[in-house]
């Protein structure tokens, strides 16, 4: 009976906080040697503006999501060793240096509301410094001394880099298919959860099946948590105009919203999106017209399905896993990341 | 008789080449290996932009230097595999990636004669397919299956970017040491030259002594190098005011004449160097008064002598090595680095 109420109050408790808190809870003691690690790998003896910059980044509060699901992986699988740390923490620098080379292309002056490096300091920075960082990472993987994990970040890195050429060379492009839509959040997001799940399973040495399976629910996770990102950009399904809505309209960023809408788009509306987004040429109240031709043709319905779609393949993909409570909190987080629209 | 002439024929082609030309003729067919290599990693089937940019690049007649360095110090070793072709396309892969960072962060217009890759296209193009290439620089190293090639390869790359970012915060700071401008170019140049020829003996198995002659001769080679391009920056050790000089001077880098310079300099001169080097404010005539205040200071002559000094290093790291044509070239071949200013 006591029993009973103490489950019921964690139960509350797990509830109240969510998947994401109590991940963070599992995995504390994991994640306080990945912090250790991050702040001693990314000192540079000889060129001090380096922790400068990746001190701003690094400790500004990011979720740490792509090393707590490293971890969570690799605890899953049960392993028993230290290169989870070492693994989740390249991840990490991973993750950071493409921000820092995101903030240069994107011409960024905010992340996590604050100024980005390259505002604070310059382009010049971003670029080097979010170099130093792959290279650490790069450092760090080859002490796991495991040739398939390298091998996985090395291919995850490459389809990383395409993914962001690709997003370059079809902004404005109004023929860019959902295909290419996919190939690129597969490469900007997905790429680098599948490898962080899948090197976790690889470094405990689990069974294949259950390889396979981590990586296709980190790749499934990033699909969704892309696809709600870009969802958010206009609102949520609800289309609810706020301040933090709008900037991929204003980049003219080809989003999924927006392809669905171009497929569907009659004459007039072919001409609003060419101007919009092909020409760039904007003006005031274009993007509450933008979502009005959005709900018009059911996209944002259509994209948050979608979103819901990948968010049930990562919980599928989890299915050869033993049961366990980290299980069960990954599938809630699944769940979690899609929460922010439904 | 016949023979001797033969010889003496050869020797004669040899002397009018050059000892490049030699180290290209000695390894014909294994660059052609590589450089189909490099055409065929090069190409992305996603992003059609990358093979744009990259041939841009990789096409416009650099040296490949570096590669060939690989490929001479595999072959010294007695190497019979593959593996140096991907190790020599890797390796030029890395200095093209830093290259195209490089534009960016020097915001350069021209490089080999050719307009620059980031003038052509834009700065985010040049971010982004440096990151291309780097990652897949990274899949070439690990289809070596060598985890000391990759610690090798990590080592440097960590060294490379740190170079980079120290150039970037001592620029126009005249407090430079003359230690901290080796660090610089061990980083910018050096570190890469220096794997280059060590990831050749390692992968052919090489005696400890060996490897350790053929890092130390790419080392030594790379700082020769590197202070030889600094000092043709003013004209050579005779100061002779061309159309490619004055770069430096223009851009505000500290390199070597100049931190002589500094050292040396009383209070006129100081303030001078404050106002156009630190400052910024250069005005015409600067140039031929900065090269006359390091002629004043024998700062050039200074200079040759040390690039002369590191290029007698790169010859006796050779010693260890047994007697072969390739081992004469690579001792030539730093004869020939210097040549540019004697």
């Amino acid at each position: 009976m006591q029993r009973r109420a103490m489950i019921l109050i964690l139960g509350q408790i797990m509830a109240k906080t969510g998947p994401f808190e109590q991940l963070q809870a599992e995995l504390a003691s994991e994640m306080a040697a990945v912090n250790t690690l991050i702040r001693t790998r990314m000192v540079s003896e000889h060129a001090p503006r380096i922790p400068e910059v990746t001190a701003h980044l690094v400790e500004a509060g990011g979720k740490r999501l792509r090393p707590l699901l490293t971890l969570a992986a690799a605890k899953i699988c049960g392993y028993q060793g230290t290169d989870d740390v070492k693994l989740a923490a390249t991840v990490e620098f991973i993750h950071t240096a493409t921000l820092l080379h995101d903030d240069v292309v994107d011409e960024s002056n905010q992340r996590r509301g604050r100024p980005t490096a390259n505002l604070l300091w310059d382009n010049k920075s971003s670029v080097l410094v979010g170099d130093y960082l792959f290279s650490r990472s790069f450092q760090l993987m080859v002490e796991t001394g495991s040739l398939r994990v390298l091998d996985i970040l090395a291919n995850a890195s490459a389809v990383i880099a395409e993914g962001e050429v690709l997003q370059l060379s079809v902004a404005q492009n109004l023929a860019t298919s959902e295909a290419t839509y996919f190939q690129v959040i597969r490469g900007k997001t997905a790429a680098l959860f599948a490898a962080a799940t899948e090197v976790g399973a690889v470094i405990a040495n689990a069974p294949e099946s259950h390889v396979d399976a981590l990586r296709d629910y980190g790749d499934a996770l990033g699909i969704s948590f892309q696809i709600v990102d870009d969802l958010l950009d206009y609102g949520g399904a609800s289309a609810s105009l706020g301040k933090n809505t709008g900037d991929d309209f204003r980049e003219r960023k080809l989003t999924l919203p927006v392809i669905l809408a171009v497929a569907k788009a009659d004459a007039e509306e072919r001409d609003f999106w060419v101007r919009t987004i092909e020409k760039g040429n904007q003006n005031d109240g274009d993007l509450s017209h933008a979502m009005a031709i959005l709900q018009k043709h059911d996209c944002l319905e259509m994209t948050k399905s979608k979103a819901l779609a990948w968010a049930g393949k990562a919980k599928s993909a989890l299915a050869p896993l033993p049961e366990s409570p980290l299980k069960t909190t990954l599938a809630a987080l699944a769940d979690f990341v899609v929460s922010r629209i439904v």
